[in-house]
């Protein structure tokens, strides 16, 4: 594909095609390049302040608008949304859920010119000054919060600052307008397809314990191998990080009483945990069985496919980034709930499929 | 883990603690609650101007000073650094290089509080206008540049602009600082191995050929096998997404005279070939061997694994932003070339491997 020759449109300088006079039309009746004018405008250094002067006049008189972005900056906007990722580096490229959420809230950010400024952090207390140092440079107009936990502190300092947030994933009891998952829901639903399927041992590698969406799988695994008379081993806990989820497999599958089925919270959890398994020259589904929170492409080029619950991260940014602009602009925010994650069987739990 | 109380350290103010006095000590001064204070000094509504003078004069005379983002805000430096991804989303979310790329960038921008402004863009123009308007809005000091193309208007508007840039990949021709990536040698590489191995029919399955990448690799498949005597099929050019991944490997291996061998330019590519070959039934290595540049977990995992390409794109993401960084801070800064890709035998060419 061939571009356009720049010199033919950056200098059209209007964003978005609606102001009149351009700069160009100043340019020409300062008697300065349309460069010089724009610097000049735009108040960036490289013109004199007398030139800067002089084009800011000739603008005055033209009766030159800035266009919307340069109004909003005035207006004190930042129209951008801050978005912080608190994972390791390993965790964060390893899983699909965070690039495809990005994804989707750039959608809908892209569409209505605000931007998304973004960082990472290593600890909740990171996060938080983050939030702080944001909200003292007025660089974003609001933030969304992921992986809510326990006595999170972000809802409460968001309230102190004023600085508007929507909080996404499990049932957290946030005064912010919340995207809710449904992890117990999906949680029951794999709990009971594996009974179904005669299992009576089952384990859970899960992600961090302090993260609710863990607690939340967590609680309703428990619950649901009671209700079906099925035997829940202990948790395994893990980092996130392909090595845990193999190490947590390795531990499951040598211990004296190995479990015939396990769930995996994501993507890099199961795969560590199907290395662990094929290293021990163990049988899928025969001996092991296994499923896994968030479905992949991974899941559908191994074989036996891997039986996953599938999701839209991308969705759930998008509405994350809806409620967050409307909550900016003062509109009113619903929390809601995304729709539950279906079930996909495959060959790693029935053999049939 | 448990967190501090937020009450404990977000009053603290200080984003990096260097600051005597506080804005408890000012707001003591003042009769004023903390949050009022920091309110006033940070020029947010919440609180009468009569107070916000009082404030900023009492704040004066106790010799309080702004924080370094403050200082750096009205210095008109916006301490941000930009990235517009000019990819679909489809084809973002399925490549792990953009995601490991990014999280490269953050590490270092982390580390000196700096913030990454992203913007996803659907064409040149889009992401041309993107950075108009960041300039526009001083809402960046630089940005990193990807995907170089032919007659790429990229580095002469950053050029007019004068906006410190950087350019990730390929060879390209800029005149900005280039973090080159040497397709050409890794595709040497990849053909000599086919080539060793008695391949003498052998296909690309390639990006969009208004890319530089794509083109260097052509160019190096079409003259490597040349040399090897190995006839090179005609190009195979996609959109990076899955499907067209699979529609080019079908029409490749249903041809009448189909390669036995297949390179693809990544990871979204190789998996939609490997459907396709799935769906044949044919065999892999035995009726048409493959491998792919960006190696991954699902490389990995199939079976047989996939031979592949391996390089780390967080390092390329690290070196993107401290030239970025030395570029906006005025020093010296030259190009340099990623370590060739080391090149990983599996089964997928070699059943030996």
């Amino acid at each position: 594909m061939r571009v356009p020759r720049w010199q033919n449109w950056w200098r059209r300088v209007s964003i978005d095609g609606v102001n009149r006079p351009t700069i160009r039309d100043i340019a020409k009746a300062a008697g300065i390049s349309p460069g010089a004018a724009s610097f000049a405008l735009n108040d960036r250094d490289g013109v004199s302040e007398e030139t800067r002067a002089k084009v800011k006049r000739i603008a005055d008189e033209m009766g030159w608008t800035r266009n919307v972005a340069a109004v909003a900056l005035s207006a004190r906007q930042a129209r951008a949304v801050g978005l912080v990722i608190a994972r390791s580096e390993e965790s964060f490229t390893g899983e699909r859920f965070f690039m495809q959420f990005i994804a989707g809230v750039e959608r809908i950010l892209s569409a209505r010119s605000r931007n998304l400024v973004l960082r990472f952090a290593t600890s909740v207390e990171e996060e938080v000054d983050t939030y702080r140092q944001w909200w003292a440079e007025h660089r974003v107009d609001g933030v969304i919060l992921t992986d809510p936990r326990d006595d999170d502190p972000r809802p409460t300092l968001l309230a102190d600052l004023q600085l508007p947030g929507v909080v996404v994933g499990a049932q957290s009891q946030s005064t912010l307008p919340t995207l809710r998952v449904n992890d117990g829901a999906a949680m029951e639903r794999l709990v009971d397809h594996f009974a179904d399927l005669g299992h009576r041992r089952l384990a859970h590698v899960s992600g961090s314990p302090d993260l609710l969406h863990t607690q939340r799988r967590r609680e309703a695994f428990e619950k649901r191998c009671e209700e079906r008379g099925v035997v829940a081993l202990p948790p395994s806990s893990t980092d996130f990080s392909e090595e845990s989820g193999r190490a947590a497999t390795w531990a499951l599958i040598s211990s004296q009483e190995p479990p015939t089925g396990i769930i995996f919270d994501n993507e890099v959890l199961v795969f560590g945990g199907v290395v662990a398994i094929v290293e021990a020259s163990l049988s899928i589904p025969d001996q092991v069985a296994i499923a896994t929170f968030e479905d992949t492409p991974m899941c559908r080029i191994v074989r036996p496919q891997i039986t996953a619950m599938v999701r839209d991260p991308a969705e759930l940014g998008r509405h994350a980034a809806e409620a967050l602009l409307d909550a900016i602009d003062g509109r009113p925010v619903s929390g809601r709930t995304e729709p539950t994650m279906e079930l996909i069987v495959r060959g790693s739990t029935d053999p049939e499929a």
